[in-house]
């Protein structure tokens, strides 16, 4: 397996997180989006979409769509519950984090960190609904340690890779316990340090 | 089963055709957004994302995010192809949909339809990345007549649900015959009137 990718790109972390909380053998290939590499007609072929990550199998099939892979590579392991119903929990949280949370916290991170903007020069639509998503994450995780049922699946996976940089884009974490508490679990499975 | 939603939004849509195309009973409550009905302390008990569409279970459980409806009523259904990477291909255009192509022709949409802008008063970046999603899938729909592999999927009524409103948004269809005519393809399998 190769993957197509940028370790700067949370959405390319989840599925480096993934392969390597599952012990997946791969190969990591870094496409640099800034150098318009995945607009080359060669980078095309692998995924028309033109975004990364993505995945290039050993029968030479692709899959593109970062929460698609993680759902894909975590097939039958601990990470996806195999209840019917829980498993569709999980979605929710990968659609809504692909829909609320990413074009917000995200997108306020790639404008500070890689194109030189302040805080205050963040687009405020973006800051107020990135901060909505952080304050449903803090309710959430409330009462409850994971986002889905009594264990740590994709969900949280998916939901940590950017959560846990949001401070990059300007968000503040310090005053939601228990993103930060989840963060620091979520970071313990995984066997990383801290972010910051 | 019961299903909160409003006919305007294509999210909702997408929930309604799978329903019906699978014979699923249910009862439809209109929930109206621009009147905040997703925002009171009741629909939050349904919803903590406040967004339609969401459905309620006959043993009271709750699932949102349309995408993840639509995988969950689909399942073991011919509307999801029972190969796993098949399967996981379905997901790529969900994932792809909610990310690159509602936020651009759903949101230039509802400016158009219930904000009153005109085309021309459109926010540029929405309309260029709607552009791009739709030349994707016209490029893709010139070598196969459905989104995935050779069966008609939620895949494609995913994209449906926007795609056939896209005109409400400024975009124009004319000029993508292989996108037109898989609508049409799409249309008559959910026994659908064409959308003008």
């Amino acid at each position: 397996m190769r993957i197509y990718g940028d370790e700067g790109s949370g959405n390319c972390l989840k599925v480096k997180y993934v392969a390597d909380y599952l012990g997946l053998t791969y190969a990591w290939e870094v496409i640099d989006v800034l150098k318009g590499e995945t607009r080359t007609p060669e980078y095309l072929t692998r995924n028309p979409m033109a975004q990364i990550p993505v995945v290039e199998f050993d029968d030479g099939t692709y899959l593109a769509q970062s929460n698609a892979i993680l759902r894909y590579l975590a097939h039958d392991s601990a990470l996806l519950p195999a209840d019917r119903f829980l498993n569709a929990k999980v979605d929710e949280w990968l659609f809504w984090e692909q829909y609320s949370h990413e074009p917000y916290i995200a997108v306020c991170r790639f404008h500070m960190r890689y194109l030189g903007k302040t805080a205050e020069q963040r687009e405020p639509m973006r800051v107020e609904r990135g901060e909505q998503a952080l304050t449903m994450m803090e309710s959430h995780l409330g009462s409850q340690p994971w986002l889905v049922a009594e264990s740590f699946s994709i969900a949280d996976i998916s939901l940590l890779a950017y959560t846990r940089l949001a401070r990059e884009g300007g968000f503040e974490l310090s005053s939601r316990p228990n993103v930060m508490s989840w963060i620091a679990r979520c970071e313990s499975e995984l066997g990383l340090a801290p972010a910051d």
